[in-house]
């Protein structure tokens, strides 16, 4: 990598604003960066302007994140390729489904020097089914090394510099310390960790667990069955990611992006309100999706049925019953009641999520 | 142990009763157990009437868990050594407070060859100062082994046969499976560990972090920083059992005695609420005690000041920004805001957290 790294950012919803944000303010105060960032805008039209020249002008992203300045060495370009093609490391914030289209227009554009980091939760359907991690995507079509950063993290919250923590995934050390430097202030604490796939796994599988908290949360059977849900499926977080990724570590699971993230999306988001609603309204998920969602996907489900896919696949549907029950509720196969059942039918569930007859690493190889 | 086992349960409040609908069930139920379950009571007047009569006679603990049936062979009995007298298990489920003239009473009436499950959460205070765990206490005074029973386990919720998981450290495995025997119902989900001092801290250690959980709410910092929280809370936990207990286990953190219980203590439960209305209403501590608990003394302080005690004996305050800024909010040293300053400044939090640096076991020694 050059001496003065060069970020650029790609997207510009709420969350891709809040972190051009820290990472406009970063770059200008930091030696070690051009102070210069480029952040993709798809352009839009606000009142009949263009979202980059409003952007470019008042330093603010009036449609995304209106009443926050952006520094003024953030700077809104309408084309990916021409804001990417002199940066070393590109942050990915755009909606998963927009990842293939980017990646394609990126193409043959980008530095091959040049490193990833995605900001984006959730999995991405694999070719025949099943999943395939976003940061493999990006990997796949640019060829380039890519980590991850989750954690328990509301945009707005962070753009009011409210304090929280977040995870960095990174497999190369230097790389992780240069992604600290320009996300990290004082109420934004960074943590590396380098097993990648564990962390993006995280960002995911939680809105699985969310929807069983809201089933319970509907079904009103208080905090205790509410704690055992999310405690049940954080150790199918676990147990999935320690069948299906390598190299993955307890410890990461007590990260931000793990148990962190898993609480607040468990207690706050729209995954539990809308499986809330789906037990106390009686209508479906594709009805409350238009109601509460302006018609948008809810994520829970999708990711449920992506996972149940691999399961089933590998005949491991009754070692998830979990992530299982919670896929055959929201496809009508089962009631939320029977979430309860099946948890109570799970007689040795500790036995098979027994945490020490995991493969998962607790030290660091190199002894650090 | 002998063939049949005789349980008795010592205490009758709301979770001394919820948890005897189980033991009496089970022991009724089990061909392993003496069916006649001795339950002390503490005696008191309820218009008129002793409470261990009404309770033989209407199976019903009408001042603790009005409304549920006890078992029939749940006996009330007023006196504990006659209680306990041919016991093999003897459940301890008193305010903690109580607990050495309890045993004092005891000691040459029970069993030599008895067994102690503790189910009693909080520390008591160490002959010097510092923290003295309650099953270190009734050991120290009846000379048998004590396990511990922990968890997110409100009592009321358990009465209603609410599905809900609890964790049982316990030494013997032999011992450890009787426990769970007696305990487990098909809505009450019993794992065995056997690091007893961990899952007996968690259960103390908690509240600490709740207090914190509560000054976030107070103060109206939002869902990202209340996670951070409680995640730097946990991590504390940890790395306080890992300091001053041996033998635990990282995984038993995930039990049902660890992040699940955490959660429920920082999202309900007392702590929390009046650590809130600490911060909203700026009253004193005690004044809310005496508004909010009816004078009862809050658990979170309390146990904060006797960890601090503790940590600044060892020149480790600093080591525990959280546990230790709780404190000092606590005692009026430190402003609630500073919660957030202090964790803040802790720029190395994750490094000093870090637990691939911890001793914790994560397999079991035979093998398991």
């Amino acid at each position: 990598m050059s001496s003065k790294q060069k970020v650029c950012i790609l997207g510009s919803g709420n969350w891709g604003s809040a972190i051009a944000k820290i990472i406009g303010s970063n770059a200008a105060r930091l030696d070690s960066f051009d102070s210069c960032v480029n952040m993709w805008v798809y352009e839009e039209m606000i009142e009949g302007k263009k979202l980059t020249e409003i952007i470019n002008t008042t330093h603010e992203n009036v449609k995304y994140l209106p009443g926050k300045k952006l520094p003024e060495n953030v700077v809104a370009v309408p084309d990916a390729a021409e804001a990417a093609k002199d940066a070393d490391i590109l942050v990915f914030v755009v909606p998963h489904q927009f990842i293939p289209k980017l990646c394609s227009s990126l193409e043959g554009f980008i530095k091959p020097s040049a490193t990833a980091l995605s900001l984006i939760k959730g999995f991405d359907v694999a070719e025949g089914g099943g999943i395939a991690l976003i940061s493999q995507i990006i990997k796949k079509h640019l060829k380039i090394e890519v980590s991850v950063l989750m954690g328990a993290n509301l945009a707005n919250e962070i753009a009011d510099e409210k304090f929280s923590e977040t995870t960095i995934g990174c497999k190369d050390k230097q790389i992780g310390q240069i992604l600290k430097d320009v996300i990290q202030t004082d109420y934004f604490r960074v943590s590396v960790v380098d097993d990648v796939e564990a962390v993006e796994a995280c960002g995911a599988l939680k809105n699985i667990v969310a929807v069983g908290a809201g089933f319970v949360d509907g079904l009103k059977l208080g905090d205790n069955t509410k704690a055992a849900i999310i405690r049940i499926g954080l150790m199918e977080m676990i147990k999935f990611v320690e069948k299906f990724y390598s190299h993955a570590r307890l410890s990461t699971f007590l990260e931000s992006c793990g148990v962190a993230d898993l609480i607040t999306t468990c207690y706050g988001g729209r995954n539990r309100k809308v499986s809330e609603a789906y037990v106390t309204s009686g209508k479906s998920i594709e009805e409350l999706e238009k109601e509460m969602l302006n018609g948008q996907k809810l994520q829970g489900p999708i990711t449920a049925a992506e996972v149940n896919f691999m399961l089933k696949n590998k005949d491991m549907e009754n070692d998830f019953p979990l992530f299982t029950t919670v896929h055959k509720i929201c496809i009508g196969e089962l009631k939320p009641s029977d979430l309860i059942e099946q948890m109570k039918l799970n007689t040795n569930m500790s036995d098979k999520l027994n945490l020490d007859k995991c493969n998962l690493k607790t030290e660091q190889a190199d002894g650090e």
